[in-house]
Formats: structure tokens, sequence, C-alpha cells
């Protein structure tokens, strides 16, 4: 049996989000076509869009269906931006350590004459409210801070930034795909103003996600043509998919009064991964995701860790997937400080409500033996040996 | 028994394309992913881009997997307009006729100072190659033909079109979101440097498409993030739907052959509807899609003939889904010189291989009742009657 232990990456689809799929496929009018075929497929879309908003505590006019994380963390951004230039208002904080979504809108921003300031990440993963609100200027028309780190799990404190975004009159932007469906979100006691999420990381379908955008925040069309979503975003509602969503966004949030069970999984498997020697987990212990673990290895190559880990049947990752086919380190991990030489040796396990007791004590084992392993045969990890020249003491 | 005559809008999923997802679902790592899991992903990924670059006689690389045709279309405009500004050439030639994913990412594009020429549509709904060839100019960076008509059906000289761009060194674009597994396209063929198409219109699943673009044509981003399509569209890939895409576009692809057996319905429909009196087809009554039948009947409300046919248990459509919401009148039925009390009263049926000739003979039966129906509690009916002055004689 495999253990599937990369759940940040994305997770296997619920039965009842596929449910929700199938039976969706039976209603397959055009949501905007008149004839009952039609207005059938209006009306689940319709309960979809409602059941969603309710889970984040917003009205249902806040809720634009997107194709994922990556088109609403897009929109959020140039929305802001376009609303922020009419004012003469040019400058956007976020974070080093953004999901790349964010971080090539904020590049492709700036070419446009936007300035970007992006705070730097203390050692334990989590930016203060303090350091926003010293960001913050008189031309500032976006903070863009995401609600969990998609790498090493750290969950920032959004409803400090919030109050202090909404006190300055500042827009507030969250990238959710990590948190949403995993930790409660509340948009209106957070006071976020733009919010992305992605259903694929919480059970649902592939394809789909939410930007929900406060009443009265005006958003820009990224993809124009008919008058979906309230003309905010054209093309065929992908029904299936948003019923699907719905269903798995239900199951997930419910499933979230049991996080302290999935908590003690994750601690139990930094506990026993922290006792291998010159090995340091990346981010807060405790204030993270309830999934995630993360560490680096001193002296270890991450590619080589995930391939043998692989043979163990074990899932992994080093970071995030959308960056793998980079021989770069993560810039998470460099904003955190770490040197590329530990950088390179991290790995990211991400656990769900379906993983056991059991199965983290295989990932330990396995994940201790192919360390030793790997080291054993490394000529660098000799040398620090000899010179007992260690980065993580 | 219901009527389903509105497979332009959207169509039902087939059982191939839904056992495809269905079996995808399984295979849920991240394509991006080192482990097992990622790895088979990916390949079924690379196996689907396969099998669709094959119908179109494209290379892989020239295929990007988008959320749907609306997409594709803003993307390749989008990159167009880039290309062509680097040159210098700011000027765009497409059509009066087009989808609005098409004339509003023109719309946007002459807001930034391209120049935009929409060629008036000729009687028959038909442009011409040489109507192409006598706009361009020294500036045109872009020709953006529609191989189908939404609407009306009609299907346009592809070939003769992307003949002259390539002669001219002007960039070929064409919507064929309607074309696409209902017509055989070869984009090598065709000299199509920029193709839309979206699955859910051949009975593949909702929310993904494919934009097609030539070897050596760099595309702009419309969703920036992960390096997911060769950096040329972020986010995960939707791996069930493009599966299912596959699976759907080859099936339809493979009924081509049978187009002639579709077009004597579609044949039969029109020789069936042209017998109301005051009634035109509008369109060229061959060079159209074998599915698609457009009227205009003088002195009807196209919304109520609607509401009535579903009454009865047929669903068809006025025009476009994605405009049903407006008011306004069709804009392709204005293209073609309709005055705005003949654009009201259109009615749109579009047949597929599951429609049977029976089924047509209600079709003809039950228009023909209700527009008799219509007619006679019309007071501008009555008027018309008096005056014998009637638009279709």
């Amino acid at each position: 049996m495999r253990i599937y232990a990369d759940n940040a990456a994305t997770t296997k689809i619920s039965a009842a989000a596929r449910s929700a799929m199938l039976e969706a496929m039976e209603y397959y009018g055009n949501p905007s076509s008149l004839h009952s075929e039609g207005q059938k497929a209006a009306e689940l879309l319709a309960d979809a869009r409602a059941r969603i908003a309710k889970l984040l505590n917003a009205d249902v006019k806040e809720i634009t269906f997107t194709s994922g994380g990556s088109e609403a963390d897009n929109q959020a951004l140039l929305s802001a931006a376009r609303l922020g230039e009419k004012k003469g208002k040019k400058h956007i904080i976020s974070t080093a350590f953004e999901h790349h979504a964010v971080l090539h809108s904020l590049s492709r921003l700036e070419k446009e004459g936007f300035e970007v300031t992006l705070l730097p990440i203390p050692a334990d993963g989590i930016v203060t409210a303090e350091q926003v609100k010293n960001a913050i200027r008189e031309d500032t028309c976006l903070v863009s801070v995401m609600y969990a780190n998609n790498e090493i799990g750290t969950v920032q404190p959004i409803a400090e930034i919030g109050a202090i975004c909404r006190e300055k009159g500042v827009l507030f932007h969250t990238d959710a795909v990590q948190a949403a469906g995993h930790l409660a979100i509340d948009v209106q006691a957070e006071n976020i103003d733009l919010l992305s999420l992605s259903a694929h990381k919480f059970h649902g379908p592939k394809g789909v996600g939410v930007l929900y955008a406060r009443k009265g925040i005006r958003l820009t069309n990224l993809i124009e043509g008919g008058a979906q979503e309230r003309a905010r975003r054209a093309g065929t509602e992908n029904l299936p998919a948003i019923l699907g969503m719905a269903a798995a966004f239900e199951e997930a949030c419910g499933r979230i009064q049991n996080n302290d069970a999935l908590a003690a999984l994750r601690d139990r498997l930094i506990q026993g991964l922290a006792e291998i020697p010159h090995s340091l987990l990346n981010g807060d212990p405790q204030k993270r995701l309830p999934g995630n673990v993360h560490f680096c290895f001193e002296g270890i190559e991450g590619e080589s860790l995930l391939l043998l880990l692989d043979d163990r049947g074990i899932a992994a990752s080093s970071g995030s997937a959308c960056t793998s086919g980079s021989l770069d380190p993560s810039h998470v991990l460099l904003a955190l400080g770490r040197p590329h030489e530990i950088a390179h040796g991290s790995l990211r396990l991400t656990l769900c409500h379906e993983n056991t007791a059991e199965e983290v004590e295989k990932i330990i084992q396995a994940v201790t033996e192919v360390v030793a392993y790997l080291r054993n045969m490394s000529p660098v990890w000799r040398t620090l040996q000899q010179t007992q020249e260690f980065i993580i003491k």
C-alpha cells in the first residue's frame, strides 16, 4: 500500500465530490440558457454558490467561480491594481514567500509601474501585522498575504492584518489556497476583501476555484467574453466541478473540528523526524497547517530523498509542486534565511484525514533510513563529519 | 421525452468522456510532482496532449490546455497583440460576428491603442478571403476569423484566409469553438497559427479547452504562476477534464464522416421551417455546421417562442447562450443586416448525432404551431397582415 503524503500538492477527490460531479453531468444544460435544462443548471449553480458563500461567511454576490487558485490570484491582484491606479495609488505590499501566482502577477504589475514591497519572512515563517502596518504608505492600494504558506505551512495572522488594512483603507487579499477547507475562514470577521481558493486542495475537483471579492469591489475581468459570473468571468460555467467543489468544501469544513487529531499525527511526525541528526523543522512548530511537516536535512539532495522515499511507497515533496521542475532552491526557504545547500535538502510531508498513525511511523522509519543511507554515500557529508562545520547543529 | 436541440450552447457529456474522467480521478497525483503518482499523471497528460495534437495535425508542443474556449480566445489575442506591438504593428482584423470572447478582447486592445477592423458580414453569413486580403495593412499583426459562427453556423473559408495570412506574414487565429469535433480541422493544411477550442461543445467535459499555437509563436500568459504547460498557463493541470476532452474529441472527430446523416436532418428541419410564412433562414443553407438551423420569424418575440417550445419539451435557443441574459438583439443578426424587429424573432436549433428524424418532425410541428399561436395573439402581427408591410416576404 502506498502512503500519499503530498496533500498540499493535490488531494484525492472525495467520494461525495465525485458523486456530486457525476450527478451534475446529468444536468448538462447551459446555465445561461432559457430552457428547462438551462434553468435547472442555473438553480444548481446558485445553490452551490450559496453553500460556498455560507462557509466563508460571505454573500452569494461576492463569490466568483474561476478555473482554480492561480486564476483567482491573478484576477484579485489585477483588479486591486486597476482600482488602485484610478486613485493614483500604485504601491502594493506582499511577502517574499507568496505562491508564484501572486509573485509573478506582482512582477507583471511592476513592469506596469507599480512599486511592490515584499515583506521579509521572520525565522518562524510568520509575518507580523506590525510589519504590514509599517509598510503601508499613502499610495498603498493593496496588501496581499497568503493565509498559510504552501511549503512550510505556517499560518499568517490574517485577522490582525485584515484589521490594519481595513483601518488604513487599503484592500486586503489573501491567497487561501492552502488554508481553505483546512482552517475556519470568516471573511467578515477577518476583514478580508479578496480571497482565492482552489477545490483540489481540499479533496474537491481540479480545475475549479473561487475568487471572493467583498461587495463594492469592482473586479477586472481576466477572461473577457460572455456575461457569466455577473460579467466578471466569461466562459460557460463548469457546473459539475462547481458542485463537486461545494460538496468537498462542506465536507472539509466539517472536518476542521477534528484538526486536533490531524495535528497530533503531524506533531508525532515532527517529533520523529527531529531525532534525525542535523535536521531542522521549517516554520513555527504549532502555528502551521494541521497536516504540514517541513524539514531540512543537512548534506542531503532533496530530489534523491524523494525518489528513494517513492521507491519505498511514500509520495512526498521537496516543496511546491508548481516549481518542482526547477533546479533553483525554494524561494520560501531562501526567504526564511536558509542557505542554498540547506534549502536543497528539504522535505515536505503533508497529511490529510485519511493518513493514519501507522503510516506516520512508517514515514519516520523510512525517512530516517533514507537520510542515513544518502549521507553514507555522500562525500559532502564525510567532509562535514570531519570538519564538524555543520550549518544545522 | 425532452428533445434537446441546443447543442451549440453545450452538449451532454459522452459516456466515454465521463468514463475517462472517472478513471483519471484515480490518478490524482499532481503531474508536476516527482513521485510515482505525479509521474503517472504526467504520463496520462502527455498521452492526452498527443492524441489531441494528432487530431488537429499539430505537434504536442503546440497544444496548451486552458479552462475553455473563452480563455483560449483571450490568450490567443493577447499573445498576438504583444507580439505585434513589439514590431510596431498594432492593427488587427476580425469580423463583426465573432464571439464576445474575441470582440471584448479586441475592445480591450483598442483601449490600449490597437486599431481594429471588423469586417462586415455578407448576406450569406460568410466573410471572404478577398475581404481579409483587402483589409491587411503594413501594420496588421493579426487576423482573427471564427471557424464557424456560433449563432448561424456558417463556416468560414479558413484555409483560404490562412493562405493569405501566411503569404502576407500576418498571424491568423481562428475561434474554432463551434467547429472543433464537428468539422475536420488541419492546422497545417489550413495555415492556422492560433486556434481555440472547447470540449463541452463536442460532448466533452465543461471547464477545459485548448489553445493551439504554432511553433515559434510565443504565448503571453493570461494566468501567471507555476510553470505548468511549459510556463504558458499556470495552475495545476485538470487531468480528469483533459482526459475526458481527449476521449470526446476522438469520438467526435470519428463521427465527422457521418456528417451527411446529420446534415440531412438539418436540411429536413430547414425545409420544414421554411414553410412557415414570413420565415427566413439565416446564413448559407449548405455552408453551415451540419447540425445548425437558424431562422427569423417575423412578428415573433424570440423569448416567448423559446418558452413555449420548452413547455412542449423542446430545448432551443434564440442565439448564443452567452448573451441570453441580454435584451439587446443578437450582434450576429445585426451584422447580417437584419432589422431589430426581425432579429428579435430568432430561433436557433442545433442538432447532434443523438437527435432523430422523429424529433425533427416533432420540432417542425411544434415550431409551426407555436409561431402561429404567438402571431394570433399579436397586435403587431394583425397590423402587418392589414398593411402587408412585411420585412420577410
